[in-house]
């Protein structure tokens, strides 16, 4: 296993900091990044960080965190959360532990946000921190 | 802000004319963009027409139309407009103004056809006039 | 066939500049029947709005259309979209082709605003365009 | 037409074998590949085999099938077969017959793995039968 | 009381023979009307046959069977048989006794048309006969 | 064709007259064989009244019903015609017409009675006249 | 604005007293009439009652209280309180407060009074006092 | 029985005035307190204003309530009036009058405010008037 | 473990070739049974095939196949198919093989035929092939 | 009346002691038998126990304990428990006391399990005491 | 282990005898308390009967009965049955056995009165027996 | 405001490493207080940490954190997390930050639990950490 933490994003992730800033904030996807390789070199993590709005790269880097022997895999899926069996099929084929992570939190918002197909398979969920989700997460995989 | 409109379209909308013809005509997607070019260059507009099968490549697209300042988005997404959360998003993420176009009526169609996300977020529809549909949506974005 | 479009609405559209102008926009029935008018007049199509508050009116002036030859109708329904079969019937048993038309775009609001009984019968739908969605149909109409 | 028959195969298959082997058997795509291949030749039929974690890839094929003159298409979609109506308007689409296939029999899993979009337009289905699903269904499909 | 039976109609029933024959038979009301008549002097009672397309004359025309001592009342409300609890409301009202009459069989037809708020007052239901149906439910009002 | 009309009786009709006589009414099923048979001799019809507990005997019998030629089939399926799709395709499998006859109206009792297969697919309805429902049937019947 | 109360009631209370006495009393609409105008009279209100079975006229007269200046409205809208947009959006429409009053409690009956789209607009309610839920309503009028 | 009458208030509103004052308003519960004695001493009616945020306190006292004799009960549950069949229970146990008061109107706002068990077995419904919706239903208690 | 294998069918098979050929094909279940027997001996399997229209004989022979120590069951329950939880029970009960057979694709008609009891318990299920279904799943039989 | 108490058995009971042993214990119904009789001698009541897997067998002999004066009939009726509305009205049909038992507690199991048409009518339910549950309910018996 | 039976009662069981007799009969929880430890000292049981409204005191005792060696719980737990998933909880959290038991039958009253949360839980259930529910329970209890 | 931080626990939490181990974990409550209590110590933050089967003490308490000027609140209100309108109002009418806390996800286990009221107001949730998951929202605490 290696040190290296996969931190998979999903769709409209790429325009954060442009994007309805009163609901998620407005630091960039840039910002976390940095964020998270500061506080990574503090635990001895290297960070993996990628965005896609294809549902199917998603499906494909989470096959390859465990074939890259990852640590963990922190995963913001955005949209796909809510839609998408194919995650939560994918994280249930691998070994690789994921921690699911929101920006805001889905069960204050529209009900077709309540539903996580991610949240079904994910071992621990971090929402509502903001950009700071990312942190907490981080944290909580550097003790897995 | 330039004077292109984007004219995005989903899945399957590239067999257009050889499919179910009672349902979408048998017009191609060709002679639209055709039809779209002539009704363009009358209102000083320049057409962008893409398609494709891919719910990730039409997200990428709506970022894209508002990073190039697109003048408008005509939006027909297919069977994504009944299950793509990703494009809710998307579309409520940027500030380009999008038209949501259908060919047929959904709402005399399949229950699950019903529920329009797309709907949600875009500020107009236009549907039911087979091709004439984009004709008429491309006259409403002229007077944006 | 004459050349007389009926345009029909229904329920408190003859507040429309009154009421909840957010929603609704600024222009009142009679504005928009002036606007009609000019742009009929260079279709060549005489326009007769009618307005009512009663269900069974709308019943009625669907009827008459179609007795009286009338080339098309255009259907704002209002409330009634959402709940009256009773319209839905009249469309079907009627052979004038009838557009529906939307101020609003009524699946951004309420649930029960999103199933439209008119819009399983009607050919096409214009909504979401304010008053301009009346002039889009028109133009539709035209081409019938 | 040709002798060929598209084998495609939707999200996590790639996996196969290593996944929850309890529910999906200790075959890899690659063997069944190889006992496709193999029943093919007795039958005379040329197999194509694919995967992909994308939807948009799926519907790619299936037109592709079509436009290549393809006997048939053995779908296993996977979890899309659950989501995308993509797919189903791709099968209606397209003249060439599509089989179903699934390795486990969905309606014995969790109640969202019920509902099956490729049903809806698929002309046969065989599941339940690990790695000799595919099997079974290529057997019919050269009867067709 | 009177011997004359009350025969209401309601919305898009004066259409009748016009509109969608394959369900509703190409027979008119004026020709019902006059089959009722013949068949009640054989009987010795009167008929008063009306048709609306709103609800509120059919609520109005229930009571006024009331207040004229009518025998019975045979209602076929159309459309608002499965929207209008006002029926439901004025057919426990009052007590002269209420057939329900339907031409077609409305639970071989749309979902919506499955729930009759009218069904849940009448005391007798007669449907799926054409024609004929008021003439079965003419007899039974006959021997109450 | 004969001129034979089956009258089919399920579950519970054998205690007629024994049960809930507020709701079925006092007359046992005997009673109503023997006016129908009187009936039928005016119309010069054949009645063949049988009654069982067992859904299958219900098939069983409208299957013959075709087989012996029968005129018509008077289906009282009592509680089965709430959860009987076996009723439902044989009714579909024959030719034979049947009507659908109830002593009470299903759609004033419980909710669970207010879904009917039967009625999905026979022509005619009659229900809520006691005893009576039959008599009516049986009177359209003649008349096919 | 004016001293006039409108006092606006919906289908089949002009039975009131006649009608099911258990659920609503032996008040009729003329009692509740004179009482309010002797209490009117306390409170320097003029009484305006008005009955319909047309949810049109309810919704007619919603816009005449507003353009007619009156101080406000109590409605009780009967059947159509559960099934009417149309009045929902007319309360919207207005700016004369309006005051929901119901004789019986609503919660206490069948399921479909549970819903009420006057509830959703109106900004008080007065239920379950019989005639006396008018006068309630009154004295909460005078003090707006 | 006694001149008194309870007022028993659920969860929460202890904080009433500091609480989301654009719902509840800015009056706290003794300001209530207050102006309810005031009123009672003019009525002739003794006060036992108490608030619980258990829901086993509102039982218990409504328990109490029929123990000592009460006048009445208003009650205003809170939270409780949508979740507690306990409370529903309560109030049919007793013989004592329940009235049933909300400050805000629940219909209004989310959906699962708008069952109410409370409501299916009080008397009477009072909500709406704010801090006055208490002081109407005193009113309407002193009448009982 | 004998090497008969029974081959169930439920309700209105008995029609089969008579009865919807448009869904159901053209072949008797004598054709079937005639086919399968050729097919068995090539496999070394001897048929027996039954069919009733009740309900209980199908899981009494459920029963029986096990303790005659049958090789498989193929069943086509028909309608029971979505209706009987007792046919899920007996699949359970026993430990010889059942696997389902239908020869339409229940997935494409109407909606209470998309729940499948016997798939709940049937390890393999082949669907959609008309007549071939059943030598699908008798070759599937033959390598258990 | 009679000293007999019938103990009806429905679908799979047969097989009672040799299907799901975790779920439905290892003892046979004719352990069972034995059990009951011994029981019954010391209360002074005959047992007569029967076992049918027809629906139709179970509302026949419910038919028959009445008329042949049963003391009380303890209703085992597995499967049907939750599909039979035939069972419901047989129970409600006759007026020897029904008693409800099961095995094990439905509500424990599958969603499909929880609704009980039985419970509905019978007086009182005893389960999930295993075989004990006929015993618990016989000596209830013995005290009607 | 010692031999004491805690015997739990939930919200307005300290009514029993006043409240709603038709429904759960003439005895009160102390009548209830005296014919349990009769029974108990037969069978050489500690009684230990306890009620409280509140839901959280039963939360306690479900503990308190682990704790201090209780043989068994019966648990009576009122409206709390079917609305805490905290008595779900307890129920699972301790080791103690935990009979259900109820006075009426659930299934026969409301619907929201037939899911229980306790039933999720409890190994056994006896209902409908009236207070003889209680004694049932008992011996059962004896004979864990 | 002061260095507090209030970390309130719900029903059952107090058997928290004797209860279900495989959801819950073996770490008793004190265990996590005593953490809490060295990190607390570490970030400069008072622990009150509670514990109560009352949902009434969960919403005093949140009133009393409110009141005694706490920094923030972590709320693991574990069943009442599912039911409580009554703790969503509370928080939402204090202005202390909450945190929620779970130990496992719920989403992953029974469908009544993946609906949170308290995750509706909550501004941060953190759940699926074990034990940890204290210790997490602890951390973001300080950074409020």
């Amino acid at each position: 296993m290696t040190n290296t933490v996969y931190v998979l994003n999903g769709p409209n992730l790429n325009l954060l900091g442009m994007r309805e800033p009163d609901i998620y904030g407005s630091e960039t996807l840039d910002d976390i990044a940095g964020m998270l390789e500061d506080r990574g070199r503090e635990l001895g993590l290297d960070i993996d960080l990628r965005q896609s709005n294809h549902e199917g790269h998603l499906v494909d880097w989470l096959h390859e965190a465990q074939a890259e022997g990852a640590k963990a895999v922190l995963l913001n899926a955005g949209a796909y959360t809510h839609t998408s069996i194919a995650l939560l099929d994918a994280i249930r084929a691998i070994r690789t532990p994921v921690i699911e992570v929101h920006l805001s939190d889905p069960s204050t918002r529209e009900e077709f946000r309540h539903l996580s197909y991610v949240g079904m398979a994910a071992i621990e969920t971090v929402q509502g921190f903001g950009a700071q989700s990312y942190s907490v997460a981080l944290d909580a995989a550097a003790k897995l």
